[in-house]
This record gives C-alpha cells, sequence and structure tokens, in this order.
C-alpha cells in the first residue's frame, strides 16, 4: 500500500509524508482533524490539511516558542497560552517551578480531546493542576483581561480561517493590556520564504511593533514546516531577548532541551538580510 | 500540463516542485546533469537527480560557503575550490579584491559549459582572470600541494557518487598539507535530520577533527535542501570563526549580501543540542 501525505507549501512547491495508516479524520465545529500515523515522522497531526504537529520535530517548535521568553525573564509566573491544543507548549511551560498558573485558551476542544487520546507525547501535562483550560476564542477572551499575565503565548494556525483574528491590531493591542508592565509576547510568525503569507507576515510585524515599545523577530529549523526555515515573534514592553538574557541563570534550572540552548537563543535573533529587508519594507 | 521534479529526502519524504520545462538532460563521463526551468524557484540544476542549484535560494548556500571564512580571515589571497561547477561559490570569492588568485578544481567539465550556458546567474565569474579552471579529481589535485592556500572550499556535491573521495580521512589530511599556516577549510557537510546522512556525516566530522587543531560546524536555512537545515564544516590551524571574527573590518568592505551578514556568522555556530550531540556521540 501507497499512502501519501501532501501539504502544498505553494502550487508550485510539494512536501509529501508516506504514511502508514490514518488514525483519525473528524470534522469539528471549527475544522477538519486528521491523524496519522508514519515511520519517519511517528504521529502527525493536521488541521484543515496543513501540517501542525510531527511527533519527530515538534520538540524543535516547542522548544523555541517556549524556552526563548522564559530564559528572557525567569521570573514569569503566570501565562497565556491562546491556541496549542496539542499541548506541547503547556508541556514545556510546565518544566518551570517558578511558573504557578497556566491559562490555556484553545478555540476546538475536539483538538485537545483527539490530542489526549492520540498524541500523549505532546498532551501529557494539560491535566496539570496549574492548567485552566478554557474552550473560546482567544481574540475574546483577551478581551477582557488587564495586567494580569508575565507572559503570553499566541501558539496558533495560519493566519486565515479560525487563526485569522490573531494576527490582527486590535488582538495584539487587548495583548498588550492582558500583560502587566514586565510582560512579553511570543507568537508563530509563519515564514518569509514562499510569497504566499510574506505580505500578511509583514503586516502583522508592524501591528506588534505599533503595539509594542520591544518587538524582535527569530527564527528556527522546522524541517516539517513550508520552507523549514520557521520565524517566532518575541514582544515585549520592558525586556530585550538578547541584552537581558541571563544564560548562567537559565543553564542552572537544569532544564534538558534536544534544540534549545542558550547560544542558540542568540544566534536565533540574527535572522539573515533578505528576511529583515522584507519585514521592514515599506 | 503537469511536470513535477521529485527527490527523495528519505524513502519517506519527498519534495516536489513544479516545472515549466526541462531545458537540459545529457549523462556526462561522471553523472546525469539536468536543468530546469521552474516558476516558483526559476532555473534548477540537477546531478544524478539531487537538487544541487536553484535560482531562488543558490544566494544562500554560496553566502555561507564563502562569506564565513573571509569574515574570519579578511587576509586570503589564495583560495582552492573544489567542485562548484555551477561557479556560485567563485562568483561570491570574485567580490573581494584581496583575493589574486583562485584554482578551481572540477571533475566534470560538462557541467561547467552547461552552466555557463543556462545559469550564467552563478556562472558569470568563470571567466574572470583570477579564476584558473582544472577539469581534474579533486582529490588527487590536493594530494600535490603543499603550503599553498589561505583557504580550502569543498563545494562537493553528496558524500556518494562522484564526491565520495571529499569524506575521506586522507581527503582531508591532504587539504591540512595543501594549506599554509594561517589555513582554513570550509565543506558543505549535508544535514544530520535524516538518518540516511547522519553517520557519514559524523564520520567526515570526525575525520576533519582529527586533522585539524580547530574543527567547528555551521549552519544556514536552505529551504530547497533535504530538511531545509544544512551544515557546513569550518576547520582550520589558527583562525576560530567566532573568536576571531572582526565584524567592523567585514562591514567596512562594504559588500552587499541578502543572507550573510556578522550577527548571523555567530549565529550560525549556535547549532541545536540534538545536532551536536549527534555529531559527538560515541
Amino acid at each position: 500500500m501507497d499512502l501519501w501525505y501532501t501539504e502544498n507549501h505553494t502550487e508550485e512547491a510539494r512536501f509529501s509524508i508516506k504514511i502508514d495508516r490514518q488514525l483519525v479524520s473528524r470534522q469539528s465545529e471549527f475544522q477538519r482533524i486528521d491523524i496519522f500515523e508514519s515511520r519517519e515522522f511517528g504521529r502527525i497531526l493536521t488541521l484543515d490539511g496543513y501540517l501542525m504537529v510531527t511527533e519527530k520535530d515538534e520538540f524543535i517548535y516547542h522548544d523555541m516558542i517556549t524556552h526563548v521568553p522564559m530564559a528572557t525573564n525567569p521570573n514569569i509566573k503566570k501565562v497565556l497560552v491562546i491556541g496549542a491544543g496539542d499541548g506541547g507548549t503547556v508541556r514545556e511551560l510546565l518544566r518551570y517551578d517558578s511558573i504557578t498558573h497556566i491559562d490555556m485558551v484553545e478555540i476546538d476542544e475536539e483538538v485537545v480531546k483527539l490530542s489526549k487520546e492520540y498524541l500523549p507525547f505532546t498532551a501529557k501535562g494539560l491535566t496539570d493542576e496549574r492548567v485552566h483550560l478554557f474552550f473560546e476564542d482567544g481574540l475574546k477572551y483577551v478581551r477582557h483581561k488587564e495586567g494580569e499575565y508575565d507572559l503570553i503565548i499566541v501558539d496558533s494556525t495560519d493566519p486565515f480561517g479560525p487563526g485569522e483574528g490573531l494576527f490582527t491590531k486590535e488582538f495584539y493591542g487587548n495583548c498588550y493590556r492582558a500583560l502587566n508592565e514586565e510582560g512579553i509576547l511570543v507568537n508563530q510568525h509563519e515564514s518569509m520564504y514562499y510569497s504566499s503569507y510574506a505580505a500578511s507576515m509583514k503586516r502583522a510585524h508592524q501591528r506588534i511593533k505599533d503595539s509594542f515599545p520591544i518587538a524582535k523577530i527569530y527564527q528556527a529549523h522546522i524541517p516539517t514546516y513550508p520552507s523549514g526555515h520557521w520565524l517566532f515573534g518575541f514582544a515585549s514592553k520592558k525586556y530585550d531577548p538578547v541584552g537581558d538574557l541571563d544564560a548562567g541563570l537559565w543553564n542552572n534550572l537544569g532544564i534538558k532541551t534536544r534544540y534549545y540552548n542558550t547560544d542558540l537563543h542568540v544566534g536565533a535573533f540574527a535572522i539573515p538580510n533578505y528576511v529583515k529587508e522584507q519585514l521592514e519594507s515599506e
């Protein structure tokens, strides 16, 4: 049997993974959810046909979306996570004893249910008593919060479909208000290599810059995402992610990671000229 | 018409590019050479079916294989380039006025001929008077050289087929002897993400470490190469690529690059833990 999952990275570039078998195919209220088993990448979650998580390289994404802000400010206690239904972001956050409270707001309860059943490697922390789950729209949730969080992580889908609102000016402004004076906002920021998302991510970056005094972009090598050159946004009221990093302090925590380290933290903010130019161009 | 070029990154992962038309398909003495035209990636060169160069992202590879050693030692004058038939590496080297002499040793004259005809964007420097072309086996060429070069760049194909000898202990030892006391060796080092090459590249890295007192690995985001997380080897008799970088000096040269910059130079050497562990494991 020859079963392949194919994602169109553009209309003219495709990435295909050999599938052993399909475990789940379900239409939720918000999106189509599929889970596959593969030999090369282990279990794979897709939403509306777009690859979200593979067992082989999810550690890269989850390391970079959590440890970069946590190492920048090791005093983070209260965190809001938007999206992230697979649980991987919360799993990494729970490794910090300093974190006392995580609110996680996922629009689609089905994603959490299915992740708990089929993706235990990411979902294992979701029953921890520090985690408070809300199944609602993150865009609406954050409107009513003020000065409450040390860190907001926006672990969204792409800038269309259910996640579209999480790239708007209104949303970033509400995140600013929901954060306290030490607050950091980190979001998944797509790739700039293919022109399909480049324009909308440039707009998103400009909107974040309009809302926060500090707004930077950092990158990671995520082989199963389009182009493999994935970006994250780091915005904050006070902390500079490179200048304020205390590498010794983070290394003393003894958190063992497979991708992240404090040298790479600094290196991740050194983005190529062509990406900088695209982000800053008029 | 629906014409696609597909490369198997492993038996279970494929990358496919929509092709507008095929411009060349030729069997040389050493390998099969194909050149395609595509809308997303421009012109594409493949050897034995493996993607070598695309017009869209060749600048990333060529920036990183040349500017990293050149910024580490701005006094480099005499360079040996092995492989690199498309001409992109020589094109970047020629931007340095300090370089007075480039020997380029390419085993397959057909690759150079066809690149001059179909890939003028990379091949344009090959007729420069500072460039001396030799169509022979780099492995043999380097055996008879002693203390002659400031820099050797090994811009090879994969560690099998015609390029196989360029990953051996004998070859690295001969490169050491061919370099002067200031000498630097840079080589393309594949990716560690898929297990297919990981073992042979770990061996290659150990061999380079056995031959040179300084041996490091650095990385770049090259979307059209397997995994997009591409590695390069940096070995030298004297220079540390991070400690000895004089960023101000390089920036004063005024060389405009689309990928490389001196912050990224430092960041490129901050490789993920899982790659370090694979390279250093027993």
